[in-house]
């Protein structure tokens, strides 16, 4: 099996640590990048960390990764809430999927309270700032079996 | 008029045949693809065959073939039930169009009963697999007044 | 297996060509009968062509058919979005169903976008005309291994 | 008072036994009128047992009963959750109305889960298979004042 | 033109005077057809008047009729809630429609506010009782330019 | 009893004639008071016929007629659909209420298919133009046992 | 297997026959438990009948005699419509359940026409007051083979 | 403060005068693109005008921008109704935002009445055409303090 | 043509410079007054500027002044989201419509998102504050030609 | 601090003591005027007690009363459920407010179940009948200070 | 009829004072149970003041109390939105009920707005923090007839 | 700070490891109970580790902790989706809270995917089975500073 754990970010988390830090944290995505790569070498991964704003292009990473990665931890940000089409990609992956969530979506707007990746995700993390994604790389790391 | 139709593809059906294969059949898109060039020359037509990730890629492709095609038969997966985007891109096409899903989208869940294309499409045609393809090439000749 | 192709339609449909020409086209319903005909001879079927304002009729009629037809093409008109029981009936046919709607329901009142006999039909074809009960005569044939 | 006891059958029922037998069981509508029957007659009643697919025929059916008969046990079947008309011809029955599914219509799709008969009838037995028949023949009995 | 003046009523109404009088009155449909025809009569109308439970006999009904009379008074009691089939029909009618209810169905239970049949109709006449059809009589008269 | 009926007309009834002729006709307001005042006097009734684009004036003239008028011919106009006030003003009245609509209000936008006075009305005149106001009057004569 | 029957009742039926005798009935719930133990005799059972108003303790129940008992009769009263506790214990249960209603539900306010708990039972007995607890007794012994 | 306003065009604008004119009028993007230059001038901006189709593009231009322009004049095209992710970006963006609509999108498709964008939006100007761009970079100069 | 231009103000905005500064700006009803007539005049329009608390008052203006100004420039207030006899008085006017609202509707309670009036009005203006007004009037001149 | 305390009775509460007794007592409203005034002059308050069917003129009262009285006992009967405008007014008071309902509003039609007013109310009333009234007065007088 | 009057206190409420000041105020339940004795007593009320977190419990209270109290003041608190088994126990109660709720719950979350307790209460009192007790305290006496 | 960790576990997770292992897994709560104060001992807590089936008991020991423990780790089971009351006592908790659900609750029912406490709730950790328990731990350490 492979060593590769897969992080993706959807759009605007490129910007972390700019936006609503009440809601989002301090944290920049490099910030996250680094705790990350330390817990998952902790469990023996390397880490591939990728972030973009074209749902195409998360849909293209999710389609070429298959087969290739020991899972995917992922935020899909905005998309969360409108993305069919990369549900269906998540759909067809076959290694574990932990999905991850800076900010509590349950007390924001209505419309945040629903995610298509949720139903097709293994385990769902929301609200626990940039510590979600360490606790998702743990989740991956138990699921793949490590 | 041209002879040249031509035919989209929406998000993940490039991996045809390894999703679900009881939703959406064993066929690959390269097997369709022949099928429809097949059925297309019977018809007089060359095709154009395309696929595409990205919605703006989708749209994109809409607005460069106007005028320059005799019809276009489309499935567009997964951005069916979220595009508007789409929608308003074929409102602004100018020949015969014919929406396609492999599998029947009413037996599924409900966010899949409702596609923004049908509104502007020809005709749908829904649940019968890679023939559905087939069946929209003779729509769009007959639509198109061969 | 039987040869005999079950063609059922359903209320109001045996004064085609007088309504709404816009929405349904000029065809009569013999003239689909005629094209209907010709199409399913070519598939080596006979066909048995029925239309009825009676819904319970029309399920009957489904009753009395099943393990005696080789498939059926079924247009429901306004039953489509009303009637469980016939949806019922078709659940325990025992041949491949398609459904066929003249006029593209998705462009039409709210109360026309909902069928309960999609949920039991293997496919459905929309909104291309007479031309759709001969794609679904095709798709019946496929369906049925011919 | 009449020692008639009717029972009638709404659409598909005359299919009973070859229809899911998960849901409906395995007794066809002739062993649930041999088992009605029986328990019927250690009450002192006759039966009158019917089955239609005709909503039309169901409505007449209850109205030329109405003042004959000393009770209704009525699985109106794929009617309950779309007619109107049933409900209203029920409203004018002079006698105990139980209705009977032979399904737990609640464990299925949202729209059995309303019956327009049951805000008409006295009670109500669900998902008991042909033995909700029995039981209903008992309740109407006590209703009747047996 | 025709000197014919239909009048259809729907399921339940040959029960009239029996049922709920405080909704319906105490006219029976004897004494609305009596009603009926003295004030056709003052129009120069015959009266074709019918009843029947079976949604598909309506739709015959009305289709054979089409051409032939000069208007139609139509109360379609249970079916004016459920029935798209019928309200087709009535879309393809060549003669003033008046719709009529006996009770005043705004009064009642939700589901009787929605009438299919109103939005294909001329106009519509509620809760006037047995007079309601006189008032329609006279309606059509005058719709019909005498 | 009092010999007067009461016609009141709601907000723009007052432009009659002058707005979108298709809907409503091309009667002015006068043209249908003298219509009334010819239809009312056959019945013995004079008439006192008030417009007002003021809810609040509305409701004084319901409140100060009461016990003074043989019946009421109403048309709420846009009011219909939005003031509880006035419906609780009508709930007061002593004496028959016909509301009356000009254009069939069910063929119209969904706003327009509930009226609260409807809940408190005797009965309902819709889509019958000028000619509804003489139906009504006849209507109200009936109610008052004239 | 098990020769006890256990019935359980939920809040407020220990003031049975003095709520709402019309929709109640007059029977006290000793006298229901009177007629259960009668009835359960014919078929062999003993039985174990009681009664709570905390939703925490017919849990508890329902927990500690899994395995211990040969079937419910369950009126779950007014937890029916807003406890998923109960029917997450239910869910767990290994002997059949049906579950009982004293007055007819759909003929009441909306909210009690849904119960969490008929999703989990075998079947469901509705409006024939203190009786639909013997045919429950009946229905339980039946399924459980007796 | 930065001398530059940006003005971004969603999916479909580079159609514009193609698209039924009645509800978008007859100026292409470039007539638009000259009407906003020469009134950007007028209160000192230099204009950065773009066009994509890409709900992604979008996104990336918008946090590129930030910190470096004045303000920012946006039609959002189809991506207003659907993109959770590009209202993400609005609310990260640090200067005033102005959403343009062509046509009345409250006249239209009541998917078309709900914009993301105008809750992150300081206003919204709607079903003024071309010269709803004019009024807007207007409105941004006043924001902007010039 | 005239060249008066009519503006209309809804409940409350009387107090303007009152309530909400955060919400609605700190100038008054004077203060916009006067910024209207400076932009009107330079247009060459005349101002006719009104404020009312009264519903039927506002539609009596409106209808006296039909035919006799240019445009009409209306913030309808909380009259917006309620007032369908309003609306009906804007769809008889016969002259450009632009809609004002001070703070932008779409970030408040569910409720202001929806008015009546949009839907008759040429355009609308929301969130830009007084200076809303002033660019309403340059819409309207441009609308009326000038 | 002023004295007065303000008295708002919205539209037919004129004709209180006529309407509905079960619902709204037997008190007229110079009965509850007579209770107010005595209970009112206990806390030292005058009072200036007012009814009106208009609902500007409603909220024009409000407006006036701004800084001049010491609170405002309000029944706004009808208007509750349906004026933003008068909710709008009151959001601009600046004593206290509560609001008063005859009859239990939660008993009675759903409309009748939301109150626009609540909303800017300190405190809500219902269901006590003339009485109520005093318990406002009590209520506003310990709100203001007293 | 007895001199006792109940007072329940739902969930949570034994910590006010330490909850959210700005929605329950500062008082403590102690603080409220001595201001109520004062107010009962000047009514020749002794006062049973219970607090529980179990549903249950209150149940039991509220039946066990029947016939022993002149009546009942009850602040549900959190149960007020969720528990239909508290609304059918004090439906069997016989005594006068009035309800509680310190804060506005119609200023809070959706959620809050209904209460299944105020259908079955003569009166509600809510937004007035503790006074509100010492309000209802008055209610229950004047409905006790002191 | 205290160094206790509060865990809580609600209805029927007492049976864990015979309920649904395909939904829960097969760890069975004293499982669970090791795991959770293995992780939370690396973490310096003592862990008081309870469960039970009473809606009030979960309430009452919220409230008591109060105060007395770094954290709370808490899983509300079938409370999760019904208690406001469980959701307030959580409000005045004044530590860290991670809420933790064993299954993925976005692939259930629709009635799952809502819970009250998320709202509440710091984090929420969602179908990662017993192993969520163990994240939890280490979020609410993080959260506590540890």
């Amino acid at each position: 099996m492979s060593d590769v754990l897969l992080v993706l970010n959807g759009p605007n988390l490129n910007l972390l640590g700019e936006r609503d830090p009440e809601q989002y944290g301090r944290d920049t995505l490099a910030d996250i990048e680094g705790a990350v790569r330390t817990r998952a070498s902790s469990h023996g991964f390397e880490v591939d960390f990728r972030q973009s704003n074209y749902e195409g292009e998360l849909i293209s990473w999710i389609q070429e990764t298959r087969g290739k990665v020991a899972g995917l931890v992922f935020n899909p940000a905005g998309y969360s809430h409108t993305s069919v089409a990369i549900a269906d990609a998540l759909d067809l992956f076959d290694a574990p999927i932990v999905e991850v969530h800076l900010s509590n979506i349950h007390k924001r707007e209505p419309f945040r309270h629903h995610s298509y990746v949720s139903a097709v995700a293994s385990g769902v993390i929301a609200g626990l700032g940039a510590h979600g994604y360490e606790l998702a790389v743990d989740a991956v790391a138990r699921l793949a079996g490590r």
